[in-house]
């Protein structure tokens, strides 16, 4: 499929770049791996983004971002893109096997939350995953393990329970005594199991994908067998992987861009928080999002004649 | 009066700005000399702010904005800057005469429309003025002039009409024949005189203000004896007379800053569309205003140690 732009992340920055993109007529497909909103899809109350005097949830505002995008024409996917080439004119992007083409890319990834563990960038998509609601489903009757006792990490685990066979919850706390009621439904469910005290040391797996987690407790390492790994803990760092070597990345991984969000490849732009290590407003996000727009129909215009 | 902070201009990046730092709980006076919402208040309907599906109306938008940003206790001011002085750690801002102090001096003072004549300058506040809802009241009985046929310069002559003894609006137009009822209304007032093909060339007057303005007409040219010219026409250039020579300006009178919208006098910031020849957008003026915000608050903490 060829599109003028592709846009990699459905969060503030991402979803304004679609709308000022589709609202000139582009084609314009935009790409989530996970839920769309990005990070502040988590946010109960949202009081600093002007507009909404009242305040407004994470939700409520990225649902109205996605629903203002598709208006005018936006396609939204889900997939993750697992390649990436400069073609020149057209770059080449590989979503979930798919081979896809775009004049422009706009890089939203945001920050993505990694474990930092073997295995983990090996077994993406074949057993790893960062959002139960995209892949939950494939794993019915299966054993998963998700990390982390977040909100968030609630809120997803409990989505698998519907599906998996047994979702053990690893967390490094020494003990998970939830007061909210998500977190009491999620301890009541009879296909959880608690695992505290226990930090993530390894992913492993086969051909078929992922058929274990290795942890280390104070009793020693133990091996959770599961066919699913759902990670929501870890390191925060920008998702920039398939862009190391085709555009230039600081040291910490964000990508350096110009004023108007162009990175070192031509027709390649990074917005909202994979460039700005700062300041992670939706406000700026925002901000990025309608000057790369802008710049992209430029550089559109520009390709046009 | 002193202040955290002094933030020039009422837009989109101004009251962004404002949110940041009154929700901060620090002291902040938001000045505007014309009225709230700056340029995108006279915008009927706006598609591009992400956040609402269906659009919004310019003055709705920035009612919210202002709203949401009192509600954290922003102080709003009507007035003009008249004076600036770098005084070191306190900034040194003359309001309409009066004076006020603050740490930090946010410009978000937007384009402003000039005419480019002489005595424009010299009577600013003495019978020059870009807003007939701050300064029609004090033209009671007293013959006016304003320029421009646009909507906004219709609903401002309107305005005036109930104040002033004659309203000429001047147009270079050779005929003006409004369809709306605001235009139609305007010119069915009897104190209203219609002066088409005439162009501003000169601002008169003495000691106690504007006496009149010379226009060029085909006859040649005339002089009308007005007491005040409102000006809604001609040029739109960045409102940066005031920091001249005290921060860097570009050729044309763009404010220069670094990536944080800080110019290069330390502790004054420049946002929206005074800083950006490029993208003039609410989404890119509310970036601005958030990074500002943000910035000067880790400014204010600095020197608070």
């Amino acid at each position: 499929m060829q599109y003028d732009a592709i846009i990699i992340g459905a969060g503030p920055a991402g979803l304004t770049a679609g709308l000022y993109l589709a609202r000139a007529s582009k084609k314009v497909l935009c790409l989530e791996q996970g839920r769309t909103g990005g990070q502040i899809a988590t946010t109960n109350h949202l009081e600093n983004y002007p507009g909404f005097p009242e305040g407004i949830s994470g939700p409520e505002l990225m649902d109205a971002f996605e629903r203002q995008a598709k208006n005018f024409g936006l396609e939204m996917m889900n997939g993750r893109v697992d390649g990436f080439r400069d073609g020149g004119e057209f770059k080449e992007v590989s979503i979930s096997g798919f081979p896809f083409t775009a004049k422009v890319v706009i890089v939203a990834t945001g920050l993505v939350q990694k474990l930092g563990v073997p295995g983990e960038e090996e077994f993406l998509g074949r057993g790893v995953s960062y959002c139960a609601t995209c892949d939950g489903a494939l794993y019915r009757e299966r054993p998963v393990a998700v990390t982390g006792t977040s909100d968030w990490a609630v809120e997803e685990a409990l989505f698998l329970t519907r599906f998996a066979s047994r979702v053990y919850v690893v967390t490094q706390l020494v003990s998970f005594n939830p007061e909210d009621e998500e977190g009491k439904s999620l301890l009541a469910k009879e296909n959880v199991e608690l695992v505290t005290a226990a930090t993530p040391l390894e992913i492993l797996g086969d051909m078929r994908g992922v058929n274990s987690l290795v942890i280390k407790t104070p009793e020693g390492d133990k091996t959770l067998f599961v066919d699913g790994v759902f990670i929501f803990s870890g390191k925060k760092r920008p998702g920039t992987e398939f862009l190391a070597g085709l555009v230039n990345l600081d040291a910490a991984g964000y990508v350096v861009t110009d004023e108007n969000c162009e990175t070192s490849l031509r027709g390649v732009y990074a917005i909202g928080d994979v460039r700005r290590p700062k300041f992670r407003q939706v406000a700026t996000a925002v901000g990025d999002g309608a000057i790369a727009g802008m710049d992209c129909l430029r550089h559109l215009r520009a390709k046009a004649q």
